[in-house]
């Protein structure tokens, strides 16, 4: 290891044990930022997208306690009785984030269901990643006694009940409206994004290992079981883009009306990029959609969701290939001067208007839209060595190497190739921090992938 | 009443009766469209919102038999079962259609929930329209007994629960993915499209005349009473725009954090196309917008909306003269050479491109896109007579009755000013036919209006 990456590790720790969040004497959680010279807004919060890299490498670090004490206290902010009520919570939800509070000398923990944030959508994420965090905790102490508790059991239950729920679509994943997850600002994200997608698949998989087969859990186990099969189905073969697909795609009949239609989503070839992604998809290449839904595919290529859908074997192992040969193959575009691109290419012009509000900090190759997020490395390595291709893991966090402490730890990049600190990122931002740190782990020893990792069931 | 006239009602009250679709030896709806030249696809099925129409003029004219048979039809269609399966449609749903099929000389009816249709969405706008149908069989026919029964009472309370099940955002609104209602195509009405919470408003003032103050509809029954007052502050104030309106929203701060936020959704002014808007909207003139969401005001004009708003007391007396004013002095452009314009303006180029996923049958200016449909005469002539202003119901019958025969009742008409018959049009449209009808008896006699009216309980 060299002399610059163990400083860089030693201040990425002070950093972290900084953040930390103490609740009643006990450590429960990461703060989202601590920029001196930043308005707090909410980044005094914890947040439970945030804390999960954070809480991985506790794990990993042989700290379970906070870990433990996140899931507990975050499991009592889920409501839990039904209700018709449209502002509060929905029973099940888990919040975006919560703070903590004095009144009176007592603590409390304040959360926040989307009800404060901008855009006021609440987070259909956080369920899903207190799930996946709730499975490593399970899987680094095998301590099955808090899963086990009664009190777990519903929550996960709750959270699986709110997803699987029908409504006014038939298909198998999750109908969630626009900006319901990390990228929490309207991005043409309503429907059935692939983040979204990414991680329900991955906590129907984890709940399987965390329900008990009992009484309790009979009709949601059956749901679970019955719901995979069809979403493994239409995530790697109606998500799946790669220059087979394209073909198929590009030459596709149109309006075919019942139950044998070929179309499906009835996709009109031209609403489709088709010579822009016939150039850039590499010929080995191939990656799941942004977006699937009625005349509807978004050929973006969005980071979480298809990195975790090579640690989780979402995607084949065929596929996982394909899906980091574009990584490899179009380095400049995705990884550039920072690991790396959230969402690519960005939305541009009318596109940009369009989609996004004219949002101005959504504009084309900022934040959401096309920035780079120094946290997404932990992703990026854990799916490089998932498929034993750890070189795609040392370069990339060489390059970030280069420029983390030096631009002290911004919560993301701007331009094209990430070369801008984000035009509005806070500096100290703890999940960019805690992802170097658990990047460094997961390449140190790939044996804790298991904590994320799932055998391939397709 | 002049010659052509009554020859044209003899005519379209023939095509109406042949129409009738008989089950098991009664009559049980009407069918979409007896076109001899075009294709069947699903134009042989009886669909829930193209009855509508044909229910309130049998009311009208006093054979409620077959909205009664309807009724209870279609009831028996609805799953009544709460399910996971994704495939299957959801508890509470009703189809967007049903055909009668025979097997073995046995009659059965098949629903179609949208997993027949292009694109298979499931259809939003079904139920809603069904209990504003239930209640208006109950007010022509004071028959009490009907929606008394248990299974009429259970349709209701389920339909409703679909509707207000919170999941993952915390608005009055309910939200739909995007072409959940007669705009069955993607036409960027995801999220809180207003067609529908036109429809949910409606239906909830409905069932509150409908559900028995008993045990079984005591929750549901608090749940509509609480909805109601947010969800009409919500569209009277966050969806109205008028010329005030219109310099609040041209002036919002952004990026407003938290509960006092003025501008909660964050809209951001550039994505409002202000000065074609500012040029178009009358002074005297407002309207409620097309969709509201996180940074997303769509302007666009939809007549449903605004008309279902006037006619239910969803505007309060000066918002629904300020809209009748809209098409009063935006004539040309909203009623044009055939009532009236499904929405408007059309989107065009790249927001066609982009919004629709570049649709040939909603290209500009066509179908559901800036198309004028004849069925949407029957509420715009409600609403004028509600509003006693009822030359402008005059003055769009006269200019229908100058094309419907002669273009032999077509289901669509193309062009910004309605001139061209609509490209993949059917003829012989049975809504087409029946909203002719419905719109000469309202005129006749306004006191039919009570079917679908509501005091204003602003």
């Amino acid at each position: 290891m060299s002399d610059r990456s163990e400083l860089m590790q030693e201040q990425a720790w002070e950093l972290l044990e900084n953040s930390i969040l103490y609740y009643q004497g006990q450590p429960i959680g990461t703060i989202a930022a601590r920029d001196p010279d930043g308005e707090a807004l909410n980044y005094d919060q914890c947040f439970i997208r945030d804390f999960i890299s954070s809480g991985l490498l506790f794990l990993i670090k042989g700290r379970p306690e906070i870990v433990r004490n996140f899931l507990e206290e975050t499991l009592k902010l889920q409501p839990k009785t039904g209700q018709l009520d449209s502002s509060k919570p929905s029973r099940g939800l888990m919040p975006a984030s919560f703070k903590i509070q004095t009144i009176d000398q007592y603590e409390y923990l304040k959360p926040d269901f989307g009800d404060y944030a901008i855009g006021r959508v609440a987070p259909a994420d956080s369920g899903l990643w207190w799930i996946i965090l709730l499975r490593a905790y399970v899987i680094a102490t095998q301590d099955t006694d808090l899963v086990h508790r009664a009190d777990f059991q519903e929550g996960i239950r709750l959270i699986l009940e709110l997803c699987l729920v029908v409504r006014f679509d038939m298909y198998p994943m999750v109908l969630v409206p626009d900006a319901a997850s990390m990228i929490d600002r309207r991005m043409g994200l309503y429907g059935h994004p692939l983040d979204i997608q990414s991680l329900f698949y991955t906590a129907l998989r984890a709940s399987l290992e965390l329900l008990l087969p009992n009484a309790d859990n009979q009709n949601i186990l059956q749901a679970v079981r019955r719901r995979l099969p069809p979403l493994l189905k239409q995530l790697r073969e109606n998500y799946w883009i790669d220059p087979e697909r394209l073909n198929v795609i590009y030459r596709y009949r149109v309006e075919e009306y019942g139950e044998e239609a070929l179309n499906q989503f009835n996709i009109f070839s031209d609403s489709i990029p088709f010579y822009r992604l016939a150039k850039w998809l590499p010929e080995a290449g191939g990656y799941l959609a942004g977006n699937l839904g009625p005349s509807q595919l978004d050929t973006r290529f969005f980071a979480i969701g298809n990195l975790m859908a090579v640690i989780t074997s979402l995607t084949d192992e065929y596929q996982s290939h394909c899906i980091l040969n574009v990584v490899e193959l179009r380095w400049n575009d995705l990884i550039g001067q920072m690991p790396m691109k959230l969402c690519f290419p960005a939305l541009e012009d009318s596109d940009w208007k369009t989609v996004t509000g004219a949002d101005p900090k959504n504009r084309p190759w900022s934040y959401h839209n096309g920035g780079s997020w120094p946290v997404l490395l932990w992703m990026l390595a854990a799916a490089a060595k998932k498929m034993d291709r750890g070189e795609l893991a040392l370069h990339a966090i060489a390059i970030a190497e280069r420029r983390l402490v030096l631009d002290q730890w911004p919560e993301y990049y701007d331009g094209p190739d990430g070369r801008l600190i984000g035009k509005e990122a806070r500096r100290f931002q703890t999940w960019t921090i805690t992802g170097y740190l658990l990047t460094k782990e997961l390449v140190k020893n790939p044996g804790h992938l298991k904590l994320l990792t799932f055998e391939d069931e397709g």
